[in-house]
C-alpha cells in the first residue's frame, strides 16, 4: 500500500483513480462494517447497483447478517458473510472508519490483501486505503456515493435511488441530526425524483419497531428517574429477559428522554447478559455528554455518547448519576458565566 | 363576498389580486385557527413579516395563545387573542379550512365582514375567501406562503426563513408524512441557507416534550394490549389526574403504537374531563383506519383517525376492539384477493 501519493484535495484526481480502479479490476469485493446500519447496507447495495451498471459483476461481503429492516433493498439478498471463496484483485470498503471494522472480511484475507479503496464520511477515519475518499462534511457514505455518480458515469434509476435514500434517512434519523445541509435535502428530492418512496424507506428503515421495543421502554419508563435536570433510566437484565429482549433496542428509549424539555441530560443504563452496564448518554445544546462519557472511561459526541461499566447496576447508577448532576451543575454555571442563560 | 369571479387556474390573477388587496388595505388582520399548531403559528409570524417588508403594520391574531414552544419565532409575542380594537378593512385568513376555524377573531367581528383572503391547504378547504389560494398539494400553508414570495416581491430574510421552516417541520412532522416532495425538501433546503437553523427547529418544534409526556406515555404503555393484530390503550382519566396530564399530548403515543411491525392498526383511548373518550386511529399502508373511524362516528385519514365516544371507557374498549379486529380481518381477506399479502 501506499505506493501512489493521492493528493486528498484533488477530489476529481481521486475520483478518476477510483474509475480507473475499477476499470482495471476483474474480481471487485465490496464490504461495509460489522453490525451494518442503514448506511451500510445502503452503500453495499448501491455500489453493486453502481459497478453492476459499469459492467461489472461485484461481490458484496458483510461480516454480520443483512437486519432484517433492510431486507427490501435491492441485491440486499445478495449480501453474503465471509469469507469470499477467492481473492479478489480490489476491495470498496464503505462507511468504515478503519481496516477493523471490516471484521472478518478483510483481517481473514491473506497477504498481501488487495488494494482498497476506502470511502468513508467519518471524522475519525484513518485513511487506510489506497485511495481514500473521505468526505466529513457528508451526512453518510451513500451522500458521497451519490456525487460520485456522474464522475463514474452511472445513471441514477430508482432500484438506485433506494438505496441511497435508505443510506441518508438512516445516518440523519429522518434529517433530524445537526450537521443536515442544504445539500443534503437536495440529495433526496433528487433521489425521490428518481423513484424513491421517503415515507415508505422512512417508515421500513427507520421508524418501524419491534413490540418488543415498546415492552422495554415500558420497562423503561417504569424505572424513570428524575433529580436535578438529570433524568434517566434502569434496564436490569432480569426484567428484559421477560420479554423478546434480544430483538429489542433501547436508543429509541434514550433519546426519548434526551428530548424532555426539563432534562439538561437523558441517559439509559442497560444491562447486558454478562452483567456489564452499557450507558448511553443524550443532551441539547448547550449541553455536552462527551467528556461525561470520557470520565466514565467512554466516549463519543457532544450530543450522544456513551460507556461501559464493569460493575452492578446499582453501583453504576450510583456513579453516572453522582457524575452527571455534577457535569450538569458546572455546565449551567459556566454558561450563565458566558451568558447563555 | 363574491363580488369578483376568481379563476382558480389562473394562479397568477390570483397571485394578483392578493398583491393588489394588500396594496390597497390600510388595516390588515392575520388570523389562523383555534388551537393553533406550528403551521398556524409559522404562517402568521411569516405572513407578519412579509406584510411588514411590503410597508404595512398588520394585526397578528390567533383565538388561542401561542404554545411555549413556538415563542422562539419572530413576531410570536406580537399575536393577539381577539377581539381586534378597530374593524380591519382585510382579512388574511392562513390554514382555516373554513371561516369558523378563525374562531372569534371572525365570528365576533359585526357585519358586514371585511373582505378575506383565504390561504390554505386543507382538501376539506370551502373556499370561504373572496379571494382564494387553495393548494392541496402542499404539505403545510407555508409552502404556499414560500411559493407566494416572488409574486409579492418579498425576499427571504433569516426571521422569515424560521417562520416558514418551522410550518414546513411540525405539517410534516419532520418530513416523516406521506406527501412530502422535492419541492418541499428543496423550499427547506432553500430556508437553510437563507439562515434557518433545521436541527433547532426540529427539537424546539417537534421533538422536545414535557416530563409529563413521558408519564402519560408510562400510563399507555402499561395499559397496552395486542390481539389480532390490533395494539391499543387505554389513558383512564383517574391515572392521568396523578401527573401534570394539561401539558401531555398522547399524539406520540398512538404513532408509537401505529409503528410496531406486529401491529396492523394502532389506537390509544383517552378518557377525558367530561368523561368523554377520545379514540385515535393509526396504520400504515396498505391498511386504513378511515372507514374505522366512520364506523365509529369519527373521520380521518386512511393512515390517521379518530372519533369520540360518550360512553364509559370499558363499553368504549369493547367497541373499538371489536370493529378493529374486523377491520383487519376484513382488510387483510381483501389483500389477499388482491395478491398484496
Amino acid at each position: 500500500m501506499g505506493q501512489f501519493i493521492v493528493l486528498q484535495e484533488s477530489i476529481l484526481a481521486v475520483v478518476d483513480g477510483i474509475k480507473q480502479a475499477i476499470d482495471n479490476a476483474a474480481d471487485i469485493m465490496v464490504v461495509s462494517h460489522v453490525s451494518p446500519d442503514g448506511d451500510a447496507i445502503g452503500s453495499i447495495t448501491a455500489m453493486g447497483l453502481m459497478l453492476q451498471q459499469m459492467g461489472k459483476r461485484p461481490r458484496l461481503i458483510c461480516d454480520d447478517e443483512v437486519p432484517a429492516r433492510f431486507r427490501y433493498l435491492p441485491l440486499a439478498s445478495q449480501v453474503q458473510i465471509p469469507p469470499p471463496p477467492t481473492m479478489p484483485d480490489l476491495i470498496i470498503a464503505l462507511d468504515c472508519g478503519d481496516e477493523s471494522r471490516m471484521g472478518k472480511a478483510f483481517a481473514d484475507l491473506p497477504e498481501p490483501k488487495p488494494p482498497v479503496i476506502n470511502i468513508d464520511h467519518h471524522v475519525t477515519n484513518t485513511r487506510f486505503g489506497l485511495i481514500n475518499l473521505v468526505d466529513t462534511s457528508a451526512n453518510a457514505t451513500v451522500e458521497i456515493l451519490y456525487d460520485l455518480l456522474p464522475g463514474l458515469g452511472v445513471t441514477l434509476g430508482q432500484p438506485l435511488a433506494e438505496c441511497l435514500l435508505t443510506g441518508l434517512v438512516t445516518d440523519t434519523l429522518g434529517f433530524r441530526t445537526n450537521g443536515v445541509t442544504p445539500h443534503t435535502l437536495r440529495a433526496a428530492a433528487t433521489l425521490i425524483e428518481a423513484g424513491a418512496d421517503l415515507n415508505d424507506i422512512t417508515q421500513k428503515a427507520l421508524t418501524v419497531k419491534p413490540l418488543a421495543n415498546l415492552q422495554l421502554w415500558r420497562i423503561g419508563l417504569n424505572n424513570m428517574k428524575f433529580q436535578d435536570g438529570f433524568l434517566w433510566s434502569t434496564l436490569p437484565f432480569e426484567d428484559q429477559k421477560t420479554i423478546g429482549y434480544m430483538s429489542a433496542s433501547s436508543s429509541g428509549l434514550v433519546n426519548m428522554l434526551g428530548d424532555i424539555e426539563q432534562a439538561a441530560i437523558g441517559a439509559v443504563l442497560q444491562q447486558v447478559e454478562d452483567g456489564r452496564v452499557m450507558v448511553s448518554l443524550r443532551c441539547r445544546p448547550p449541553f455536552d455528554v462527551s467528556m461525561l462519557a470520557a470520565n466514565l472511561g467512554g466516549g463519543g459526541h457532544p450530543l450522544a455518547a456513551g460507556c461501559s461499566l464493569e460493575m452492578s447496576l446499582v453501583e453504576a447508577e450510583r456513579l453516572v448519576v453522582g457524575l452527571a448532576i455534577q457535569t450538569i451543575r458546572e455546565q449551567r454555571r459556566q454558561l450563565r458565566l458566558n451568558g447563555n442563560r
